[in-house]
């Protein structure tokens, strides 16, 4: 027996009436903030993607070549590919221009918890704005996204800017910063101690250690501007971070520890976790020089992707339909059966047709395992009168209908 | 510049709009014959994809190997993986079962009009049911789901056993039925006639091409039971097709020259074209061997997939919607702005800020060259009093409206 690819999922008609559902109210969200879907190819050339996705990622990437001796590699985000089609194509729009995406990613990772090789991502991209208010729609579209779908979450927002400010005044190189900001993300504070120790001394050492300890509400601010008084990149950080806050929901904390995976991100970042299962649900951020990095005109730009399938660990819904299934109580009546089932399907209803030639005991026994909550019985006598039966599986009621008003 | 992929494609938000419009339109069917969604890995074993899907479609796989060395492709249609879940995690669901799916697929094909190299599908499986009433309901299924996005179509209807039925009498082996199933697929009738003249005598050659040039309504059912009154399979097939057709609605073309480009179909095949574009739009039949092939216990399944992308070039659709530009017309009144932005959404409408700090007369010209409906204009004075005034771009009219009733 053939099973799936280690690492990959199907999905039952159970769960994807779940994805749907939470696929729509988050749709609404982005559709409600003026975002517009696009869709880009499942892969892109390896060229596109090995750019700026990080070194992490680029060891799991699911690289092939096509027939043509092209390099393509599944797409391991929707970021990339978005700036390569507004570049190819959409660079003219009236901006800002939001876009948003649903779409499935590929990363090969080692399945665990809310880790799978293709797992779909919900975002968008906010291109053609660097105001601080663009930083905030984003952030307070995540929410509303979550909020509509009733996840728990908490947010937390940082900027790059603060330790780049601080690494930059130290003289401290772009490959190291990105080495330092790697470990980070990964919360690796002893490695990163380690590593600062060959290439800092410990007045500087602690004055990171202390900006990354900093964490909490709007309060916290004055702090950094006090810790920070003469480093002026990290300042002015701060003070877009401090405004960009003006415009968003309060309920963030500020942590300057905030990395992200990805290499393209230069301003205000941030990151949403849920309660269950794997911790981060949302992550994005501000890159203000991807789209110059792939050939275009500077462009600023701003955007998030929610992890859809760790969303749909977080929430609890159950989907109720109700459901029909009409059956004919004998071979002639069939054609019959077939004509009520689309009166029915016509005013919106969803109506099996009984087709194994059973027994009305056999149908209503498979009624009840499917949990159909109506079944209409098809009779020569009371077709000839022009009524069915209509029972209520749930309370056992039956009751004969008129056919033209059913 | 970096672009797409050869023979993959972009989608705008007008597309997008579009396309997800057509889909909605489609799933509604499907969901009101009681068809539930499903999905599987955009990948799977190289293995389980090559086995049914014929030497055409072998030849224009994407195929590579996962970091732990498993040969993978990317599936190019959707009954395998279908059936693949079905034995993994499906078969002991109540019978009959009834799955749709749409998913991309993925084949290397020289670009041309309506083929591209990843291409969309929604299909469906109905699984456990042998009966005549099945095959009918999933042409009756393909035929209202075309009704409900107004595509003018022609349907063909044909069953391969006719055929079998045929050479199995003339001792043509199984190697040599696929040759000539291929050949009849691709019309290619002059192949075909010196293929079968190298292998068969001119009388037994006439009764093949009889049998492939009688094509009409069911008036041809009778001329074709004479025509292979010594062919019992053949025969049989016939009087299955009649079955079938007495529960299908009744624009259909019987031909019996209709082969499907995939291995597996057993008995009643169809074809659906449309009016533009590539002119297949959907395919299907009935293939009772398949989920036993891929080990599992015999089931008779039916079903058939849109070509959803050329199902889009014969769809005349314009989404119109009424979309909301809120404009501050100060710094100050920014908050103000997303406060009743965010009244707006609630109520369901789609509204865009104006984040670029434009002066007003910018601003509409965004809200302009957006084919944006309505424009919130955000005043001092006039917040003071609890108001906003609003205007409508088509008509040009404005009015002051009290902020809690907007």
């Amino acid at each position: 027996m053939i099973s799936k690819p280690r690492g990959t999922r199907d999905f039952t008609p159970e769960e994807m009436k779940k994805r749907r559902y939470v696929e729509k109210k988050l749709r609404e969200v982005f559709e409600s903030y003026g975002y517009e879907e696009i869709l880009t190819p499942t892969f892109e050339s390896f060229e596109l993607i090995a750019k700026k996705t990080g070194e992490e990622i680029r060891k799991q990437l699911y690289v092939f070549k096509d027939h043509g001796g092209r390099e393509l590699s599944l797409r391991p985000e929707m970021t990339s590919p978005v700036v390569r089609f507004y570049l190819n194509e959409l660079k003219n729009y009236p901006k800002p221009l939001r876009l948003y995406y649903f779409a499935n990613c590929f990363r090969y990772e080692r399945p665990q918890a809310g880790r799978f090789r293709e797992f779909w991502q919900m975002g968008c991209e906010l291109i053609g704005c660097k105001r601080e208010v663009a930083d905030a729609e984003v952030i307070n579209l995540a929410i509303d996204g979550l909020k509509n779908i009733d996840v728990e979450f908490s947010l937390e927002i940082g900027h790059l800017g603060v330790l780049r400010g601080i690494l930059r005044k130290f003289k401290v190189g772009e490959e190291e910063e990105v080495k330092i900001r790697r470990l980070i993300d990964k919360e690796d504070y002893e490695s990163l101690d380690k590593y600062l120790t060959e290439i800092l001394d410990k007045e500087k050492r602690d004055l990171i250690f202390n900006i990354l300890e900093l964490k909490g509400g709007k309060e916290i601010l004055e702090e950094a501007k006090e810790l920070l008084k003469d480093f002026p990149e990290s300042l002015e950080a701060v003070r877009n971070l401090e405004n960009i806050l003006k415009y968003t929901y309060d309920n963030y904390k500020i942590n300057f520890g905030i990395a992200r995976g990805l290499d393209y991100y230069t301003g205000m970042v941030f990151e949403i976790y849920g309660k269950k299962g794997a911790k981060q649900i949302c992550g994005g951020g501000r890159y203000d020089n991807l789209i110059e990095t792939f050939g275009g005109e500077p462009e600023p730009a701003v955007g998030f992707a929610y992890g859809f399938d760790r969303i749909m660990m977080n929430v609890d819904i159950e989907i109720k339909e109700e459901k029909y299934l009409v059956i004919p109580l004998n071979e002639n009546l069939i054609v019959k059966a077939m004509e009520i089932a689309n009166i029915l399907r016509k005013k919106g209803k969803k109506v099996e047709l009984e087709i194994m030639g059973r027994k009305l005991r056999k149908a209503l026994d498979y009624a009840n395992s499917k949990g159909i909550s109506k079944v209409v019985i098809v009779g020569e006598k009371e077709v000839k009168e022009g009524k069915v039966t209509i029972k209520d599986m749930e309370s056992g009621e039956q009751k004969l209908v008129d056919i033209e008003v059913i």
